[in-house]
């Protein structure tokens, strides 16, 4: 397949499949969070599965490589990352698999409908107003701080879009967890699966992957940590088959 | 100080200052639950500190050890602990400092007016009525299961009990983390620390411990492990430290 890059565009291989990914650098390139959310995140035969703030689309693109029988739609409010995903997309030949599609997350419910989607992932900006500097470039900015949407606009339409016992995948900062898990539960989308991703063992956690389970009870296991280095710059046997690196 | 024992009681050294705490396993000892929450917790000069369903007194004898410079109550709706846990303090010279109450938590802002401690404690029963077999052994039940006070109780009344600023600290189990932190948001209770306790470390958390501030801002800190085996029966440097014991 041939491939149309843009000025500053670069291609990177995924390691899986052949897979491979536009990104641009001096706007957002995806992160280890993303690929611990697609390790963490599962998906059965036939669901429909939907990324809110795609970006690049690369939690799709993972997903499918694991989940090849699953259907993705990926979420951005940002044209020109969309535009970019689509040629990913195409270019990994998943253009039956997965659609990319411009739109508000405030406004998804219209454009999908509710109860429309089995799964959801999500790697949503982490920073609200008051945390961190605001990035001058726009696109970063968007993918990083709470400027198009909060917290709440997620989860409370997430709610609308899963179906009953639908699935809610997300990555966050550890820091916000209380708001996280209280506005989980105030929206139905009860916590079912907690995991922390710490640099080393005896650091505080850097990430934290949720599972919720709409309309589910309220009970949730916190799983063993997950810790990204066994020594510096040698990762942890988990973490080598996450990346399916060689050993 | 001369110490009298009933039927089925044992007098346990605690490995601080001499201190000594009379129990009855029939009944309930304390675990290390309560060892980990006297260390997590803190007092400063001055502060008067309420732990709610005191049970023996386990929690203010330890945190007097580290802290004499405040002001303990230990409240619990068993008369029968209570008559122990006042026999300990007494054993221990501590009643001077030590105030022990028979009462409900329920009734508590009656007790000791609102706003009257700069800092609760409480290691509360982890189950809800439909967790775990209701022990057949009245007092350990009432300590274990959710019979006499909810998990909303505590937290409402413990807001009220709190000054502006003051902290509540909790050992609870991570399955009803949600929950907990839900709650903790509802009543202004606001999660600034949380630590998870692992047996090992690439175990789930068996315990997790919670520091909140009444009218805080929403951001948690959720810090390292605490592991407590690096081996099989070999406790980490931590836990050593922690319980004062020689290596």
């Amino acid at each position: 397949m041939e491939v149309t890059l843009k000025d500053k565009e670069r291609l990177d291989d995924l390691g899986r499949n052949g897979y491979r990914i536009i990104q641009n650098k001096e706007k957002f390139c995806f992160g280890m969070d993303a690929v611990l959310l697609s390790d963490f995140a599962r998906v059965k035969k036939g669901e429909n599965v939907l990324d809110i703030g795609t970006g690049t689309g690369i939690i799709p693109i993972l997903m499918e490589s694991r989940f090849p029988f699953g259907t993705y739609t990926g979420l951005d409010i940002q044209e020109e990352s969309i535009e970019m995903a689509v040629r990913s997309v195409a270019l990994n030949g998943l253009s039956n698999k997965i659609n990319m599609v411009t739109g508000d997350i405030k406004e998804a419910v219209s454009i999908f409908g509710t109860a429309s989607f089995q799964v959801i992932t999500t790697n949503p900006p982490y920073m609200t107003g008051n945390h961190g500097l605001v990035n001058e470039n726009q696109q970063k900015a968007i993918a990083r701080h709470e400027i198009c949407c909060t917290l709440e606009d997620i989860l409370s339409n997430s709610a609308r879009l899963l179906q009953e016992h639908g699935r809610f995948y997300m990555v966050h900062r550890p820091f916000r967890l209380a708001e996280i898990l209280s506005a989980c539960v105030k929206y139905k989308l009860e916590p079912k699966r907690i995991r922390f991703v710490h640099s080393y063992v005896n650091k505080e956690p850097a990430m934290v992957l949720i599972e919720a389970l709409k309309g589910g009870n309220s009970r949730v296991k916190v799983e063993p940590p997950l810790i990204i280095y066994k020594d510096v710059n040698v990762y942890t046997d988990e973490i080598y088959d996450i990346y399916g690196y060689e050993r």
